[in-house]
């Protein structure tokens, strides 16, 4: 189902997109609306009882015990640069907790995607994180972060910074293409900021399904009513364990 | 010729590879080795009198009028992760100028090429660099570095850390992956450093010949005697403009 909305989002990085501003001030591009609409289409035929909370249109059902969350495109910022890195996001949630997600990455021809107990897989490759074995060098870890404006918009660059201090291999790997390298083991730890629901719901369940560990390190509604923000950090359980240490989480 | 590596490059990032510490403790893989025999066997063969310059291997006929400059893997670090951001690199010098390069992305299927007079291609696709409109936010602009580890090596932090602080939207695009995205606008300017020659060849003419800018802002001789250090900037012209005064190059 995800993977049907790719033809559409590669045709329009190859021959152009108009965009609008949206009320936050962040941009828009019709593909998001198209995608959105796409997806919400096909839920909604499948699965005409469940609800739909997606980022471009107002939610159907929020209340019902399953219910769907759409990112059609995570990394807009990417995406209006045609910076291959952007990705559709899609997670079913059973009474607010995510069960199955996909993250699949158009450019790349990447999918991922799995669901409590039944694993996770990359175009059907199995994924399991392991920690790295204790003769690693934990500095040969790429650690994942999304932009230093995430941090700003957040207040928290402190973290940010500290991380780049610390670590030699800190990349701005942001959005989709930085939590599905986090699923593979590319990057042993990602911190990521200011997300929403639909930008981590997919993220959780497949990490937590991998092995891995997902830590929601604050959730702060929005003084404007908006949906609340997240600060999350994931990965492999030792990668993670080292981060917290770097950034003083763990300080009484 | 450059493509004709893809299959094998890609056959190990699916099956796996073994590696080496070379002397300078740098990381090497079988890939980048055969890679690079394989690129040297195609060339010897078709332009026998040419010079071959390479990452791995004995330069031949380094004086020649016409040599060759290659990279087989530029990106180890993201290759032995299973970042699909690396790339193959391959320019032609003449009286040491580089009139031809090619930059290649295996895992995105995407190759850059041109030469002095022809022009820029990726995919086929004429690239043509130029500047934001004036009513254009440069704010808007991604701007691509390498890592910061890469700037402790060459002892300019402050570079790393100012572009950081100045700008929302500075991303670590390391290797071949940010050379490309600077050649198709992508980000507006890179600034990469302790680069060697074989790094900047073919990005130094592709830039030029896309009618951006491409400058050395140092040329460092190594005292253990190996190869040059060189930290660069290029991209769109009044990016990299803007990229200068942050960095206040142009200070008496």
């Amino acid at each position: 189902m995800v993977a049907a909305a790719r033809p559409r989002i590669l045709h329009a990085q190859a021959a152009g997109f108009t965009h609008q501003i949206k009320a936050d001030r962040s941009f828009v591009t019709e593909v998001d609306l198209a995608v959105e609409q796409q997806l919400r289409a096909a839920l909604a035929a499948q699965f005409p009882d469940h609800g739909i909370l997606g980022e471009e249109f107002p939610a159907v059902r929020p209340e019902a015990a399953w219910c769907w969350v759409i990112d059609p495109i995570d990394g807009t910022h990417s995406f209006r640069h045609r910076i291959p890195l952007y990705g559709t996001l899609l997670a079913l949630l059973y009474h607010g907790v995510p069960v199955l997600g996909v993250i699949d990455l158009p450019a790349l021809g990447w999918c991922y995607s799995g669901a409590r107990g039944l694993g996770v897989t990359c175009n059907g490759r199995p994924l399991r994180l392991t920690n790295p074995s204790p003769d690693d060098d934990l500095r040969h870890e790429v650690i994942a972060v999304g932009d230093r404006k995430q941090f700003i918009g957040e207040g928290n660059t402190h973290w940010f910074d500290a991380l780049m201090q610390a670590h030699p291999s800190v990349r701005t790997y942001c959005d989709a293409f930085g939590h599905g390298l986090a699923l593979q083991g590319s990057v042993g730890a990602m911190l990521d900021v200011g997300l929403k629901r639909w930008d981590l719901a997919a993220t959780q369940v497949l990490v937590e399904e991998a092995g891995g560990v997902f830590h929601v390190l604050a959730e702060k509604p929005q003084p404007d009513g908006g949906p609340p923000h997240y600060d999350v950090l994931f990965g492999k359980p030792a990668v993670v364990s080292w981060v917290r240490q770097v950034l003083e989480l763990d300080r009484p």
